[in-house]
């Protein structure tokens, strides 16, 4: 169905709705896979516990071959070019790279500089896009609220660093949701305007009657000292609470794509509530949606 | 049969002499996998050449899926919580955690923590167990003596700080063993008459007459400083060689878990003699056992 | 066939041509494993993306079990002798070790101190040897010009310590190649007559009416500083361009073990050129070749 997945902006709500359906069977355990025998190698340039073990073991339970790319060890320490780097991988008989990394848009450079049908898999690249955690949680609010259409969703927290909101963002729109953002000054972006969504820098009136309640984590590893020491009142004004979550929005689903920080961005009452178990089924769909959109790479026919 | 193998205590005689018949069976090629399709995380936060790799073999050789959970790069450095951590493993897929780990009991606190029915086989916590050593030494003086009932067995070396010593103590206590431990006083812990065993400081005596002896290897990596400066002379006074073995017990089964210290614990010419290929055959069944104990947590039935 | 692959002095014409004949049936898939359940532990003890990705790929679709040995996290650490870490391997199941190391001759020095029948394959050892990339070269060579007997084969660039040099060197005379080497003085060996090939330090003229021209990558990570110095030059004089390859040898096969210093020893034009697809024909190859070599271990029988 698709070589590539860079970013949700290049899928359409069929294909979207397509990879839905697949993860759907896998989760069902009505579907085989299509990529027996493929080869995938994992490249991350950056930590990973959760995403990295759920696109492993998705392509091992598809009966892939997985390669490890030991970043620290490998060629690209004496100074390989790209094109050379993954040419060479898709000779020595890779088909498929997954990678992470902190460059925005490096899959799109990469296709640039190569002349042979690499695929590639983005599980995550610089600010910029993690296509597979957006796809996740639409699988997940599609189980709990049935359709996204005209419902209001926010994402609250360091939406300027976040690969996740603007992924989340990008295909919520294509499905006709009521997108929010809530974020303090310092954890907005340059131009918020450009966003087209409806911004509060106040989390009760953000969350008030909202239908999915998303938050983010303070990404620590990416701030500058000064955000930082800003940061430190990020707690008092944003950190959610089941007293908070109860009083404006009590039937709302709670999210968050990990690792939480406890007591930054919520409480550990909440995320230990029954409202906190949403938050381990995205973890759980993640790996049915990886197998879903692997299968689709290789040759898995439309019905 | 169990869903954790924590340390021996918790095993009645039972279900050690089952996971044993296991590991024949296994060793015999006379059994199938019960735990295919299966996901193990080995997570190994101290050195370990021999038991990640049986351990690794063992669950491929199951036909499970593997994930090595690479310590460094994980979200462990971005402080998320016991609790959320293993959740997550959990949902993402994983069915059983092979954990080694420097602190004493971790597993216990762990499952304190974690609300899900994940699994955890403890490959070696801190000074306090290592399970699948013990049953590994059980399975090897079955083959070589039959049973251990009022067998004499003699441990001897850094016992302080062995976590193998205490699994087997444990293991041998329950089958009827008589348990010597043999060390100098710097490698004796605080309260020696609470391990309940006949305690030498002298080589020569403790080993008289042994039906089984088993060096433990001098732990330099776990010592403090003022503790090497005496295991200077460890070797003068508890080094065993052919001679002295031949002289005080010529007919015990000679034992040593792994890794070796040449000349320190053991002369090289003893290790390389036939006497010492019980140590490599320890190694063989340690697959075995491993084998054996991830097949029973997977619903092996009992015959 | 063989119990290890360590070096090309070691094989006869008709094993090296076995094995050339077994590659082609993997490429052609017309053959199947012969290994399959057989456990090969990759140890690396070198940087390489490929070589490692190769292997490891070969020996997983061969259904082969794959461990990878983590160096640093090992028991190497623990100070344990050679024998003791290999006779462990073998027992605790490893049937093969390929190995990469930098010390000359170390597989030898290995098989002089285990009493196990443990297998290996020489990745690559110091400026020794690096069969299965002379392996994989020779199947390119044989696709691209059919025979190598009286053909003028050039390889070019740093030979003092290029292993690639050597292997290839001694399996192209056992076949009745012209070898012709080509290095300034200062990558030449102390004593150059005694590999007996043809030396150039002019790369005109060494190419002038080859047939394959095989460029070496200059090993900046294994020169001393004094080198690297008289290396500045290296380009003015060794690099390879378009215009000189057809110039001179304009139906040469262009070849490279890679990875490549674009710009160093070959110019970026004509690496991307169609004459540079040899070189990513070669990786492929080297999957073949390694697929060859580990099933001829294992029992595969000879027609």
């Amino acid at each position: 169905m698709f070589n590539h997945l860079i970013d949700i902006e290049r899928l359409s709500t069929e294909e979207i709705s397509d990879i839905i359906s697949t993860a759907q069977a896998f989760k069902k355990d009505t579907i085989t896979s299509s990529a027996k025998g493929k080869t995938a190698c994992l490249m991350f340039f950056e930590n990973s516990t959760r995403t990295h073990c759920s696109f492993e073991l998705a392509a091992k339970k598809l009966k892939m071959h997985v390669l490890n790319f030991d970043i620290g060890a490998s060629s690209f320490s004496k100074g390989e070019s790209i094109k050379d780097t993954f040419e060479n991988l898709y000779f020595i008989g890779v088909d498929a790279v997954i990678l992470r990394h902190s460059e925005n848009k490096i899959i799109d450079r990469i296709l640039e500089n190569i002349s042979y049908p690499l695929k590639f898999v983005n599980a995550g690249d610089g600010n910029c896009a993690h296509p597979t955690q957006a796809l996740l949680d639409y699988m997940t609010m599609l189980e709990k609220i049935g359709s996204v259409e005209g419902k209001k969703i926010v994402i609250a927290g360091d939406v300027a660093h976040s690969r996740v909101a603007k992924s989340n963002l990008a295909l919520l729109k294509k499905f006709g949701a009521e997108v929010h953002f809530c974020a303090p000054e310092y954890f907005m972006p340059e131009n918020p305007e450009k966003f087209n969504v409806i911004w509060h820098d106040n989390l009760e009136e953000a969350i008030s009657g909202a239908d999915v309640v998303m938050l983010l984590r303070v990404q620590n590893e990416r701030l500058d000292s000064e955000t930082v020491k800003k940061c430190g009142n990020y707690s008092d004004k944003y950190k959610l609470s089941s007293e908070i979550l109860n009083k404006y929005a009590p039937n709302a689903v709670l999210m968050h794509p990990g690792p939480v920080n406890r007591e930054v961005e919520i409480t550990s009452e909440l995320l230990d509530s029954t409202k906190g178990v949403t938050i381990l089924e995205q973890a759980r769909n993640g790996l049915f949606v990886r197998m879903a959109v692997l299968n689709k790479m290789f040759g898995e026919k439309d019905e």
